[in-house]
């Protein structure tokens, strides 16, 4: 068959290049999708790299995918061919547990299904993500992209947008609330345009000197050097909400201490355990909240792309060419990158 | 002028021992109260031994005060001679920051004024608590004792009580709510009493066998040995709520995993580092939360009073005759206790 084509990696020491692979045959409820756009996560680099050890290869990987409709089966709904959609984190989940039944998806409580290295519910094959020209997709995990909206820019929403976009709704966050976004990556400056679109008056935290005016630019009201310990004194108890977008371990107690009674600090990026310890201490005596927040609900995830049609928000990208993924993913490691690489998937197809 | 007497800690390492001491005169908001009953609080020796490292000695112990008002100042509105009354932990505040104006005194921005062991705002005196015959306190942090209620046996609501019902209260604990509560002492015996009232199905986690009868004749619906991997990973992902009164370092991660999805652990008893590390996965992965909660606001506590009264809702004490207080101390500190000592102050006035 090998109707498909894409990027991956053989194994984990393998650069990605070209493969052909099969796409399923779509069943009743399947969205095909001709991809367009594909934004480079960081986790991609983990599921390449392997980091975690769950890597089934080869990966194909990718989940910020923008592309247009093709064709639809039978019992498909909401979509129909020439539509502009999107396809985020997961594919598939239970349907039927309270997570899934909450929109909740990505808290299913049998686990949700990757876009990519995760295991198809129905055929038991491993799924393959976005860097590839096409994908073929079950409706309710399917979002329709605004058309107002750049494509390109959009696809990092899908998984960048939704993972900061969650938690400040979640948590209720509103006009007037102080903010802190902590990291300044792909991460955290959607968390910034999502922050000040929700009127909240928006600091961002960094530890160099030299990224203040960038924070500035990026819509930041106030921007605080977090090595500095007068700086952090300063704001001691001033902030409602903290979104915590580092992925590495860091001391998340001066930053507890920045919430006023009752804030809340979220961790979006952090997975490993919280070293240095956390006080209990700074979360007793304010009342304060200390949480995490996993990506975003497929009815959450259409409603950020809305969100972003009506305040003009997308990403800030640079486009690749799929031919430069590897070195892509060394800049990014770096941290050399404004702030996210979206593969513009024509590269694939006129290669 | 010495117009009161009491039981206080000379020094670290000094018993308790009776002590002649000052009141301050009443000023016009003040409630004057003779002292019935006073609950003993793990608090109270980590004063009397200055754990801490801050106690101005001498230490007169006790913010679990029951009693009746013998005079009241010109201004106070809401207390008359006769009428049983509580003070808890605080005895003021700045009554001013936005926590004060919420009724979340504990919380003041300029720290609150301890029963005892606290810097008195007007004349900067250090506050001497319940071990005592009599107390002068600003109406706003003296609370209504319900008639209803056995006075000895309602002492402890003022610190346990108040301590356990908060978090309850404020994250919404109701009907049919699965609350799992850890630890069980004068804190935990009484959470498991306020999730019962306010309709959940209550867990208690504790790390002994023998512990099993008892939990259950405390009103527990289940009981879980914390120690044992199988019963642990029996409850994964089964409760709405945690209450951790334990008030020693503990790994907080086997009851994370514990929680559903949105479930909320709180810290009411630990002030330490938590270690091990808190693992960001298990707050990430399921958006669970990890909080703190202290004592209560006056509103509450006055809550609290009137719930127990509709509730028929008491501590289970041991009486106490003030002149063994110190060997009360050395049984508490084995854990020989069920669940709270109470003084009863006539052995004080009589001694
Ligand atoms: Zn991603
Ligand atoms: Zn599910
Ligand atoms: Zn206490
Ligand atoms: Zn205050």
């Amino acid at each position: 068959m090998a109707n498909a084509k894409g990027y991956a990696a053989e194994s984990a020491n393998s650069p990605l290049a070209p493969i052909s692979f099969d796409r399923r045959e779509p069943r009743p409820d399947d969205v095909s999708i001709d991809i367009d756009y594909c934004g480079v996560c960081h986790t991609d680099i983990h599921f390449a790299q392997n980091d975690w050890g769950v890597s089934q290869f080869p990966v194909v990987p990718g989940h910020e995918i923008i592309g247009r409709v093709t064709a639809v089966g039978p019992e498909v709904k909401s979509y129909k061919v020439g539509d502009m959609v999107g396809v985020g984190c997961m594919v598939d989940s239970c349907r039927s547990c309270s997570s899934c039944e909450s929109g909740l998806e990505q808290y299913c409580a049998e686990g949700m299904t990757g876009t990519y290295n995760g295991v198809d519910r129905h055929d038991g094959s491993i799924t393959y993500g976005g860097y590839s020209d096409k994908v073929v997709v079950s409706e309710r995990f399917v979002v329709k992209v605004p058309e107002k909206l750049d494509p390109a820019a959009a696809a990092p929403i899908l998984c960048a947008g939704i993972t900061t976009y969650s938690p400040l709704r979640h948590y209720g966050v509103k006009a007037g609330d102080k903010v802190g976004v902590i990291g300044m990556g792909g991460l955290g400056h959607m968390g910034v345009k999502f922050a000040k679109a929700l009127g909240a008056e928006v600091t961002i935290f960094t530890r160099s000197e030299s990224k203040v005016s960038e924070a500035k630019k990026q819509g930041a009201d106030h921007v605080v050097i977090s090595t500095d310990k007068n700086q952090m004194k300063a704001v001691r108890e001033t902030f409602d909400f903290m979104l915590d977008t580092i992925p590495v371990q860091h001391d998340v107690n001066p930053y507890l201490n920045s919430l006023k009674v009752d804030g809340a600090h979220i961790l979006v990026g952090l997975l490993d355990p919280i070293e240095p310890a956390v006080q209990a201490g700074a979360l007793v005596g304010k009342r304060r909240v200390l949480a995490g927040s996993l990506i975003g609900g497929m009815p959450e995830t259409q409603e950020v792309l809305d969100f972003c049609a009506k305040h003009d928000i997308t990403c800030d990208v640079e486009m690749l060419d799929i031919k430069n993924i590897n070195e892509a993913y060394e800049r990014m490691k770096k941290g050399d990158v404004k702030y996210r690489f979206v593969i513009d998937m024509n590269t694939l197809k006129n290669g």
